[in-house]
């Protein structure tokens, strides 16, 4: 019995029992102490990319954390990317960082650094384990803190000698204090409702801006009907954890990503409510253009914090509005996507043609960045399904939080919308899929290039990109030849270039028992 | 003319002239100005450790910095590993961070992050630019800090107003100031060369253990002269940035990784005198293991810091020992190696065919971590070459360096001896290799296994791995398809499983106009 054994158990108790891993030589007693545990499924990601981000779809999946396991600073770096985005969807994820002997970390060895300034950026939560007594303490701690509403990425530094530290071997394992959520200030939330009731009377347009919480299906039942008994619209940030969609959810709006139809989506608002959501920003600045997306005039109302209890303050404000919350409501019908039988394949065709052919209780992952800004517009009239979105802007998102999605539901099919450049930043990810057997079906829409900065340029204005930017935002020559590359790491893949081609592979895909990729050159 | 102009203007007046860039939104306004200096030249990595990872190669081969261009924090931190390891090999960089402007950075939008927490671990030097005014003198004290010795990895993020905010016509570049390294104190190296000669004379084990700076060529004909005259040993730690081998090298051994190989490498020594390097320390604790590597009693001199004028320091040591510093210097012979000529494809007959083949100048890439342990006993034998290896022990930093090497030498071929696992955490860079027809020939070690990991599992005890432990060790289930996953991406393969296959393999390979891959199963 040792500090890593300690540590397995302690996450075990817990309900942690899926760990994605990359380890290295710090972390062989961790290894050995997974061993021991046949109860922990270790999950191995080729690059520490595909770990967090693994993690991050598996939480917003489970609703619960999944460990990590990541190779002192560097290995932890090559993950932060994956963990800024499970940051910004307030993904629970409790990762553990292998580091140095306390008593090595003076001799400044070859693959020491300041785990802390790395780790804090993309964490809310980072703490350094001082002695093997520690483990069980600090990892029930960690547990606790990655579960705290909305949910927070915790990373937990674990030195060698702290997991190779002998422990008595009647240790048991530490119980997680859960943290409940603040309660939201009702008297402020019937202040807000006031504001609404006057601005509804005054024919006023009404907005709930809907963060993390608000989303989960109970919340998201009392925000609906607090928008059918006022006619308030709802919506939520371009980014956004996850969200039902289709036949039987409620309708929510998605802010559109570029600046300009974000402020037109957002024009005539005049009284914003912010439910767990930061007020809606412009995803970068550009001159000449506010960073806030509201129009001057508008008043921002703060119903509560993302971290407070949203379900509470819904529940508060339907109260306060006088909402009858037993009454029907009025939910997405079953619906019909008019998709294309034959023809050229573009975007938007493979959007529709997937979409009609999702099955039911699909999980989306959306990294489609340009491709995909139709989705928005036709998911609702498919069957029911999960819709995850890349939420930080950090790009290589999809494959890896399609395995972690899969890992968490592994009856469901995961269906993942995926750019090609954002793709390669992660592409080891389907090695994973292939291992675990996991139902991916990624599409990745071969445009061989950065499209969305090609628009970016145009923004600058730079009409004709030169040779320099050319090359920059280009992805021919060569162009990645997508099924070579899946099935070098063992997923089976298809190219298509018509219509008629990519239903064929939706269909092939489909009924794989296993992950498969379509190329959809368009 | 803006900021991003004279941030360009001035790079390439300081003689940087190549950009290794993954570029994102907020950096348009510095693409766009990129766009406008033909001069510059552009690299796109599909992957930002293979930006950074380039910029290191091409600092080891030419002695002088790149700039990166890096999209915000997450685009910063995919590119800390090779960071990491080009900080360890004190390669000079010049990393460019696109920023939110500076007004917009109060909005925490999503893609917000603690950049310089993100970048101080893996930088020397971390500026933030604060107005477009700043940029000129910025950035040439960014090239300043990174040419300082021993060399620096320079850090300047760039918000977007600074870049496009608009400069006076008629602003010129700003020059560089070069920082001179502290001379070193010549009376302690006259006190250190008195405790060699008293050493000497009682037949003492004396080892000088290089830096870089040591190893640059000037300053190893100076070290190899007094190793010739006092019988000295030459020692360079496991992580060196940069030696030359083969005929015509002086001779320097390199301390072994296993940290028992290396005790024993050590066993011996009485007087240990760092030239510019650390102290030998092991690169990982081991239970009942040392951290640092020389005997009890050795005495340790420290005749001067890694920052210090190293050179000046071997002079000074060389006139204070009495060594002819005109004296004919002994230097490697042509020598012969013994390389099988058929048989089943082994690690060492990799490296020994491999080794025989090199064409003269070849640039060897050295990340073969296990693979390769019997390479520095046998590269004295081969023609004259340069031999960089992994210095800061974060994986992935092969295929990128080779990229950066050939970019910087393009007259020369570049081998990589590459490990499998390494290899998949930064597999992009071979798009690179492709799109920039680098003569790169990478050659696999398809062991299917972190093999490192399967000793160190044995050193914390455990025999036989179980299924846990099985699963994050090794490789297989699914075996990478390299030749697949090359033609993916541009670069032809050919897989062998013979020695016979691998000559001729080897042969194509180094005959080829462009990049090549050989995937070697052993």
């Amino acid at each position: 019995m040792n500090g890593a054994d300690q540590l397995c158990d302690t996450l075990l108790a817990n309900g942690v029992d899926v760990c994605f891993a990359n380890p290295g030589t710090s972390e062989m007693h961790f290894v050995a102490a997974l061993d021991r545990k046949p109860q922990m499924r270790c999950v191995l990601g080729l690059f520490e990319g595909v770990v967090t981000g693994a993690a991050d779809g598996y939480a917003r999946i489970t609703g619960k954390p999944a460990a990590t396991l990541l190779h002192l600073g560097p290995g932890l770096a090559n993950g932060l990317a994956n963990l800024h985005n499970a940051r910004r969807a307030r993904s629970p994820i409790v990762n553990v960082v292998g580091e140095h002997a306390t008593y090595h970390q003076q001799y400044d060895a070859p693959l020491t650094s300041d785990i802390e300034s790395l780790a804090r950026p993309m964490s809310h939560w980072v703490h350094r384990i001082a002695a093997p007594q520690a483990v069980g303490k600090d990892t029930a701690r960690a547990v606790g803190e990655a579960l705290r509403k909305p949910g927070q990425v915790a990373t937990l530094i674990l030195p060698a000698d702290c997991a190779w530290g002998e422990l008595p071997k009647d240790t048991r394992p530490v119980q997680a204090r859960l943290l409940a959520a603040p309660a939201p200030d009702v008297q402020h939330i019937e202040h807000v409702a006031r504001a609404m009731l006057r601005a509804i009377q005054a024919e006023e347009q009404v907005v709930l801006f809907l963060g993390p919480q608000a989303l989960e299906p109970e919340a998201l039942q009392i925000a609906g009907r607090i928008a059918q008994a006022t006619g308030a619209r709802l919506m939520t940030p371009t980014a956004f954890r996850r969200m039902q969609r289709g036949r039987g959810a409620v309708a929510v709006e998605r802010l559109p990503y570029v600046v300009d139809a974000g402020l037109q989506a957002l024009a005539e608002v005049q009284q914003l409510v912010l439910l767990g959501a930061p007020q809606p920003v412009a995803f970068f600045a550009y001159p000449g253009k506010p960073s806030t997306l509201a129009p001057a005039g508008c008043a921002i109302h703060t119903a509560c914090s993302p971290e407070e209890d949203v379900l509470l303050a819904l529940q508060a404000l339907a109260t306060a509005l006088g909402v009858d919350r037993k009454a029907p409501l009025a939910v997405q019908a079953a619906g019909h996507i008019h998709a294309p039988t034959s023809g050229p394949l573009t975007a938007s065709a493979v959007n529709l043609v997937a979409l009609q052919a999702l099955p039911e209780g699909a999980i989306v992952v959306d990294e489609s960045i340009t491709s995909g800004r139709d989705i928005a517009a036709h998911n609702m009239q498919a069957v029911p399904h999960d819709w995850l979105v890349i939420t930080g802007g950090a790009i290589g998102q999809g494959i890896p939080t399609a395995v972690g999605a899969a890992i968490g539901a592994p009856s469901r099919q995961v269906v993942a919308f995926q750019a090609d450049g954002s793709a390669m930043y992660t592409c080891q990810g389907l090695w994973t899929q292939a291992r675990e057997k996991l139902k991916c079906l990624t599409i990745i829409y071969a445009n061989r290039s950065y499209a969305i900065l090609h628009g970016e340029m145009k923004a600058v204005g730079t009409q004709t990109p030169g040779e320099n930017a050319q090359r920059m935002l280009t992805l021919d020559q060569p162009a990645i030849r997508w099924t070579q590359l899946a099935e070098s790491m063992g997923v089976p893949a298809v190219r298509c270039e018509t219509v008629e081609e990519f239903r064929k592979a939706l269909q092939a895909g489909l009924a794989e028992n296993g992950p498969f990729l379509i190329e959809a050159v368009i």
